[in-house]
């Protein structure tokens, strides 16, 4: 029996795009119960996703699986697994990462190939298509990506401290991450660009050497945000950028990956400002719900 | 008498635009040697600049004083100053910036104020434009800065190591700051805004982690030098971005500010990459000297 406990991601982090990444407290938990002959899958699935992820050939744990035994040239086992989801689907929260992830894990163990953690991080960011999500949700804490369609590149940076919890907003309907990708110009301002280098630099470094009275102006966007917010009903995504930033109880906020999940980075008490971010979803017409995260260190945990 | 000892600096390394910024132990001394009555500036030149700098009253030392004796609402003495001058003007070394930053300090001392750093650079930065020389100019090391025009906010990183050189290869022609500002786009594609985001981020957390072996893919950058590239005679900007970048002595190659002196960095012996370095220019009809220098940490010494 292989036990894999792979946490939630959120990436981005305002100016970071397709660069930075947090794994937090929140996780899938994938048991392969059995091994079965080749091409045959079997899942049992509770939680998050139940009414979706009812065929097993199709789950993304067992196509990333077979990407990878491909990616290495093994033959692919079939087995039976149990997924217990704690990750929203579809809602910016990483939850196809977390079955990527298990995917080229359970792919690195059942082969016995012991892959180093830069194969199996390049895998999964080939599989995904960017690294932003894969690499926190494999080694978690905070992480800086740089991926070209081949090599990837990345650095772990220490932990967000454990005073500093992250609020994830989670609304009740869908922003799909084609769309997301579709509403971005194909060109933007020079100006903006610049302001996005400098403002990530700024996020990195302050990031790296604990300078967390600068997470508000290193997390600012010209680059993305705005872009997407219009996918939010009415002018809810425009209220969280604004009205959000400026709560009294808010460090930084951001649209957690594509969305149309709002993360809010909190000193302390999380209770008015999870409210209020729920409230802003809830006069958009959209109910919703929130947790109280933390950032965590450990990635994914083969128990 | 007051002597203060200031560095040269390397700003944007690549990827960073407006942002990164190094100090170099190559320096301008300025001692000022007299109070005079207001208004009355006498200077003496050494070195650098000795046939351009004859007005005492237009040297940017004295402008920047007046500047921020303006700023903090003081009155300006006047001074008799010395200046020796090692770091080459307009060449991308941030030879403005040294004057910029002794103005400063000099407004600071003479007027007994004792401003805090944050303020000095706030002044320097407003008097400058931009914050990306001055920072490391004053606070040296390598300095990440982001500045919206009121607010400076800034992060020194840890120095590069003492077996990492830099080479700056100085040529015999000028390129204009304002001519390399005009030379760049008023938009970028998506595509290459992003590619800058992640490739800056990467430098900095690597930079601040110490992972040397990742500063050639952190510094590349599409924003900017291949457009400055241009104002190199013939092709020789092209060649040192290709051939330079591929020489086997260099970790990685960038146009120091906004040119034509090029950075590269070595990992210990500089002479076969400074001399590919010179004869690049040489070919292009440009003669050249060069430097090898180190990353300095002190910054501005008043002594």
């Amino acid at each position: 029996m292989i036990r894999l406990k792979v946490p939630a991601t959120t990436a981005n982090l305002g100016s970071g795009f397709d660069t930075l990444g947090m794994a937090l407290n929140l996780y899938n938990i994938f048991t392969v119960t059995e091994i079965l002959p080749k091409g045959e899958y079997r899942s049992e699935v509770w939680g998050e996703g139940v009414d979706i992820l009812k065929d097993a050939g199709k789950n993304m744990l067992v196509t990333s699986y077979i990407k990878a035994c491909d990616e290495w040239k093994v033959e692919p086992k079939g087995f039976a697994f149990e997924s217990c989801n704690a990750v929203p689907l579809n809602r910016g929260l990483g939850s196809s990462s977390t079955a990527v992830v298990a995917g080229v894990v359970l792919a690195n163990i059942l082969s016995g190939k012991n892959f180093p953690e830069s194969e199996l991080l390049r895998v999964m960011t080939k599989i995904e298509g960017h690294p932003d999500n894969v690499v926190p949700c494999y080694i978690g804490g905070m992480t800086v990506s740089c991926w070209d369609g081949e090599s990837l590149r990345y650095v772990k940076l220490p932990s967000l401290p454990e005073n500093l919890n992250v609020i994830a907003a989670v609304p009740d309907f869908e922003v799909r991450t084609e769309e997301a990708r579709r509403i971005l110009p194909d060109s933007v301002p020079f100006r903006d660009a610049v302001f996005n280098v400098s403002h990530a630099s700024i996020l990195c470094a302050a990031w790296a050497m604990g300078r967390w009275d600068l997470l508000r102006v290193g997390m600012e966007d010209r680059l993305h945000q705005i872009y997407r917010a219009s996918l939010f009903p009415g002018t809810t995504g425009e209220k969280f950028l604004n009205e959000i930033a400026n709560h009294p109880d808010c460090v930084a906020t951001a649209i957690s990956g594509s969305g149309p999940t709002m993360i809010a980075i909190v000193h302390g008490k999380a209770a008015k400002l999870s409210e209020a971010m729920c409230r802003i979803f809830t006069e958009g017409g959209a109910s919703s719900h929130f947790f109280v995260l933390n950032c965590t260190e450990s990635g994914t945990v083969a128990e």
